[in-house]
């Protein structure tokens, strides 16, 4: 890389620079093999900014585990229709992950260190839990939302896993088409279907 | 550890013994960390008959991947009421995870290893996917069958990431007896529901 000046502490792309280069270097390494000190080079700023921004390593990871796609701006308007907010949920989620292949490849590397190490979970919790929703929220029925949320996540996280990072050859191979019509009345089912109702302990204990 | 004898190769035990050991320590360090020698030296064999057995370290990955419960014992039976295969399905994978802590903690820290390396991945590509299909051959429709298969495997594997390996608190938290009832449905729909129709190109686009 030829030498060059180091981007200015204030510049308010560094972060986003930073984070770029942190999910490059994730991706092609992996959490362990991922430097502080790789990051800053890649990035081309001075370690101790990384530090500043993000406190570790942990920190970094968290912060690039975040989607290219604001989950919140993904999921907006699902309200409009509720009673087709499972397929509308499956169809926007394969357009981002279909529409741009480097992102996609990026996301995967990303996935799977987040997969792979407790303490970089976190994220990934949040993200299927939590995240969903909060974006989801004028969605999801009254009851047992914060397991409708999950739910929903598990799919969507059980989808990702099998058509993009494991590649099994049903998902992977399926249209988009076809996993609209397969996973979105799952998903509506979720969201606001009967979930979680009481049930004879001996189904329950099989 | 006190020395003591290395066990003969010819044991019967002796294939089981190194794959426990392998299994402890890929869950304990992941596939990097993790060295033929150590495995050897936990196992108490000759380095070489490890070698002999599984080829290289993929190969004992592969291995020790393998889930504790054969899948198809696990799911044998379900053709017997395969309307209510897909919760029985649920309930049972429930009970092998929730039966033995143990087990379980070993089986997480394979599933982290599985999906962290990409030449690790044949093992739960094959599980989720083909096994699934195989076991669940007469309780899977006639259409789009390696589709179904898969879409079962999507949403058992999300299973097993949101609760075991992220701990996603909504499906942490239920009982098995609400993920049977949550669940359950789903996988039947996957089984014998309508999956993958022809779709309007402009739901699939979205």
């Amino acid at each position: 890389m030829p030498p060059r000046g180091r981007r200015p502490v204030g510049s308010s792309d560094t972060r986003q620079e930073i984070l770029t280069a942190a999910g490059e270097l994730f991706a092609e390494r992996g959490f362990e093999r991922t430097t502080m000190r790789a990051v800053a080079a890649r990035a081309d700023v001075d370690p101790a900014l990384i530090h500043h921004y993000f406190v570790n390593k942990e920190g970094l990871l968290a912060a690039a585990l975040v989607l290219p796609v604001d989950p919140a701006a993904l999921l907006a308007g699902l309200d409009k229709d509720p009673e087709h907010a499972g397929e509308a949920l499956v169809g926007r989620l394969l357009g981002v992950w279909e529409g741009d292949p480097d992102a996609r490849h990026r996301m995967v590397g990303l996935l799977r260190v987040g997969l792979s190490h407790e303490r970089a979970a976190a994220g990934l919790r949040d993200l299927l839990g939590r995240t969903i929703l909060i974006a989801l929220s004028r969605v999801v029925a009254q009851d047992h939302r914060s397991l409708r949320a999950a739910l929903v996540g598990s799919q969507m996280g059980g989808l990702l896993l099998g058509r993009y990072v494991l590649g099994i050859p049903g998902v992977r191979d399926a249209t988009p088409g076809q996993l609209v019509v397969a996973i979105g009345p799952v998903l509506q089912h979720y969201l606001t279907g009967p979930v979680g109702g009481a049930v004879a302990p001996a189904t329950a204990s099989r």
